[in-house]
C-alpha cells in the first residue's frame, strides 16, 4: 500500500478528505481488519478509527496511527471541504456524516487495490497453495455436507482462518445452480467443487468439476475450451469485456449461449469478488498486476451442470497461478 | 413473516413502497437467500427481482412471486411514492434508485424480525443443538488453529451450512482481545471459545471459558455473577439498557468496570447481531419473543480475559435456551 499515491489521487480527484468504513478497505490501507464499526479518515495523513474492544489488538497491527471510535458526531468534526466517500457506505451512517457536506463518491482505495504488490502477490499464490493442498487431502465421498466438512476442515488445518466463501459443492442435477448450497444428497457426477482458502487477509477462488458420462465429458470440454481461448485473450491493455466476449463466443458457437448464466470471472484479493469484473458491460482495462479469475460454466436446467476457474496474474499475458491439472 | 403486518406498518408509517436489498431481509421475506444482487419490492403486494444465476434455486424456495432483476433503472421505475429504505443500502444504489423521489429511512423489516415466530425459535433453538453437540464432540488439544478446525469440522459434520462467524478460540494472554482471530499458540488456560453455529439461515452464538488458575476462576466467577445477575433482571417491558446496566453494575463493584469493554448483548436470529442491542445506550424495549445473548466478559490486557454467553428466550422471565453447564 502505498499512502502518497492515494493522497496524489485525491488530489487529481479534488477530495479534501476520504472517509473509509469498508473492512476490506481500512486492511489494505492498515494492515488491520477491525471486527467492529471501525473508520480510516485520510486527509493529508491517515488515521484508524476503532473501538475499545479493537484497540489492543490494532496496537498490535495497524500500520497507521491510531485512535479510539467514539462517535460519528466526532468523526463528522474530522470532515473537511469535498469528502470522498465509498460507494458502499451505508445511508444512515451518510446522513448522520455528510449533512451540510460537499460529498463524492470515490473509489479511490478499490481503484489502488487492483493493482497487486508482489508482497500482495505472494499472499494471493499462498492462498492457492492452502487451497490446493487442501483440495487433494480431501476425501469426496459420502454425502456434499461431509465433502465440504471434510474439504473445509483441512483448509482451516492447513492455516485459512475461514473458507473465502461458502464452499460450494454441488452434485449430480444441482450442479445446475451455479451458487448452489450443499445439500444431504449423496455425491454423484458432476460434482461441482467451488473453493478457496484465505491467507493473511488474501483470497484463493478455484472451480474444478468431476465429470464421468459421455455428456458431462462433451460439455466440460466445451468450457474448458472456452477458458483456455479467454485466458489466452489476457494481456495488458485489452478490455475486461473482451475477455468475457471471448468465452462466450465459444460456448455460443457450440450452442449453449442461453446457459451461460454469469460473467466470466472477477479481480481477487482481500475480497473474493472485487474490481475489475470480467463481464459483458464491464469497463475495466486489464493492466500488468491484476489478479482475476477466468471462470465459465454451462448449465443446464434440471440436468447438470460444468464450471471450470483459475486464478490469474495479469503480466505480459496472463499468467495462471492455479494448478491441479491433473485432476482433468 | 407476517406480510400483512409490514403492509400495515408501511401505513402507519406513511410508505407507498419499500426496498429491501439486505440478504437477511429477502431471506425474512421469501424464505430464500440470494447469493447475488437481489431486492424485494413491497408495495400492495411483495416481488423478489433476482438474477438469472439465483433463479433456478430461488424458483424452488421463494415464498414470494419472482421477476428476473436486470437494471436498476426497472427497478427505479417500480418505486412509487414515499419509498422506504433499508439504513444499510449502499449510497451508489440510493443515488441511481432514489434520485428524485420521497425517501425515508425505515427499519421495519427489522423491527418485525425481532420477535420470533414458534417456527423461528425453533430453528434458533436447533442451532443451538447443532453448535453444542459439535462442542462436546471437538478435541481442544493442540493449537488454537487445530481446536477451531475440529470444532468447525463438527459443526459442518452436524448440519451447520457454515460457522454462524469466524470461531473464536483465544487462549492464555490473547484471550484479553475479544475478538481474537485464532492463532497457531499451543491451548493454555484461560480459553475463550465463542461460536456458533447456522440452521436453516437461523444462528447461535455461545461462548465458554475454560479455566484453571485461582486467579482465572476468580475473575470467572464475577463474570459468571454479572451474567446471572443480567439474566435474572430479563423480563418484558423493562429497557434493554438495564440488562446492560444491571452486568456492568456487578463487574464495577469487583473493581473491573474499565475491564468490560464490550456492550452485554445482542438480538439473535438470521443475523448473528441483530436488533435489540442490550448496551449502555440502547433504546430499545424488551418483548415476549425476542432472543438475545448476555455476554458479560472482563479483559486485562497483557494478562488473559474471560466471556460467557448464553442464548436467552424472552417469555415472561428470561429462558435460557443453551446448556453446557457441565463444563463449568
Amino acid at each position: 500500500m502505498d499512502l502518497q499515491k492515494i493522497i496524489d489521487s485525491m488530489q487529481k480527484e479534488g477530495l479534501d478528505s476520504v472517509l473509509i468504513l469498508k473492512p476490506e478497505n481500512i486492511a489494505y490501507l492498515s494492515s488491520f481488519k477491525p471486527s467492529s464499526l471501525s473508520m480510516v479518515i485520510i486527509k493529508e495523513d491517515a488515521i484508524l478509527h476503532t473501538s475499545k474492544m479493537d484497540m489492543e489488538d490494532a496496537e498490535s497491527n495497524s500500520k497507521l496511527q491510531l485512535k479510539e471510535f467514539k462517535s460519528l458526531e466526532e468523526i463528522e468534526k474530522e470532515l473537511k471541504g469535498v469528502v470522498g466517500i465509498e460507494k458502499s457506505l451505508p445511508v444512515s451512517v451518510c446522513k448522520k456524516i455528510c449533512e451540510d457536506k460537499k460529498i463524492k463518491l470515490t473509489e479511490i482505495v478499490e481503484y489502488q487495490r487492483m493493482i497487486k504488490t508482489t508482497d500482495e502477490i505472494d499472499k494471493i499464490k499462498k492462498s492457492i497453495k492452502i487451497a490446493e493442498k487442501s483440495f487433494l487431502e480431501t476425501d469426496f465421498s459420502g454425502t456434499e455436507f461431509e465433502a465440504a466438512a471434510n474439504l473445509e476442515y483441512r483448509l482451516k488445518f492447513n492455516g485459512s482462518v475461514k473458507p473465502a466463501f461458502e464452499t460450494i459443492i454441488a452434485s449430480g442435477s444441482r450442479s445446475s445452480i451455479p451458487h448452489s448450497t450443499i445439500s444431504n444428497n449423496k455425491l454423484e457426477t458432476p460434482v461441482v467443487i467451488d473453493w478457496g482458502a484465505v491467507h493473511d487477509n488474501y483470497c484463493s477462488d478455484i472451480t474444478r468439476t468431476l465429470v464421468q458420462s459421455e455428456k458431462e465429458i462433451e460439455i466440460f470440454n466445451i468450457v474448458l475450451e472456452a477458458q483456455q481461448e479467454a485466458i489466452k485473450a489476457i494481456k495488458p491493455g485489452i478490455k475486461a469485456s473482451y475477455v468475457d466476449k471471448t468465452a462466450r463466443k465459444v460456448i455460443e458457437e457450440h450452442g449453449y449461449g442461453d446457459n451461460f448464466i454469469h460473467s466470466t470471472g472477477h479481480g481477487l484479493g482481500l475480497e473474493v469478488h472485487e474490481n475489475p469484473t470480467l463481464s459483458m458491460k464491464s469497463d475495466f482495462k486489464l493492466e500488468k498486476g491484476m489478479v482475476v479469475t477466468v471462470e465459465p460454466g454451462i448449465y443446464i436446467k434440471d440436468q447438470f451442470g460444468i464450471r471450470i476457474e483459475d486464478d490469474i496474474l495479469i503480466k505480459r499475458r496472463g499468467k495462471v497461478l492455479t494448478g491441479l491439472k491433473k485432476i482433468f
